[in-house]
């Protein structure tokens, strides 16, 4: 009795994450998908960008989570998969000191696998813009995306370093 | 066979949730312990405040979480673990326009349970300084707290509106 309850109790967990939504999303950017469930991924790091004015959150699913409270990150391991969801920034209006997001701007992807993703610096890259998440979808993007992050070869061309957590 | 391998999956997953090392830390903070898990918890929010040159990010417990992706975050309702987790601001030596988190300042904590709390806003609140999470343990520390977010008393004494998310 007992074993059938945590049994349907996990079957119950399974069924309701909230994946469906993020799923039905256009395949697009370099054949890649938005990879399910990204919004409940585990913190790896936050940032502002005065260039373009954004606030980030840096995401990691549970291999660059482990591979982040680990140190384990220069490579990241396969499977990896980061989500840097931005939002453009505004002034609080309860607290003039603070800076918060406004818009939703985009959600960048980085999937590690350096057998698939071989010729493009065992990175897969992809792009969504604005809360409708309409794939960026240009012929050369992942070109784009590393001539950027060739800054940071040195560190598996991935920018963020995982915030220190206690 | 193959529900008993879904148990122990189950039962396996449960068994390793990273929880027991922040468990270890000491009661303080107006009797309230650091709540456990929280660096899994999932996004809610990023800022950064200009007064004291921090960044953060502002992690949900699913309570929190499932009122903050349904909008019903006024009053959060009971149950709701939320974890503002603070970084000193430093610039990217790699990307200027960028600024980055650096050291871990503090992590603070607001618990809503409206008959448990029902002293100090509906709200526990908790507050650990530094990698090793100092309780800060001052006597007048709930009041102190409120006596700032009492700003915000018209969204339940709670600065950080959910980010938008797709």
């Amino acid at each position: 009795m007992k074993k059938s309850f945590l049994l349907f109790t996990f079957l119950l967990l399974s069924a309701s994450l909230p994946q469906a939504e993020e799923a039905k999303v256009a395949v697009g950017n370099n054949g890649i998908a938005i990879p399910e469930g990204y919004k409940n991924f585990r913190l790896i790091g936050v940032s502002q960008r005065s260039d373009d004015q954004t606030l980030r959150a840096i995401l990691g699913n549970d291999v660059a989570a482990e591979a982040a409270r680990s140190g384990k990150t220069n490579p990241w391991p396969n499977g990896t998969i980061l989500a840097k969801l931005g939002w453009k920034q505004k002034p609080s209006d309860k607290f003039p000191a603070a800076t918060i997001p406004g818009d939703f701007t985009r959600a960048d992807f980085m999937i590690k696998d350096s057998v698939k993703y071989a010729s493009t610096g065992g990175w897969g890259w992809g792009r969504w813009i604005g809360m409708e998440l309409k794939p960026y979808d240009k012929p050369d993007f992942a070109q784009e995306c590393i001539a950027c992050h060739s800054i940071v070869k040195d560190q598996d061309l991935e920018f963020t370093r995982p915030v220190k957590l206690p």
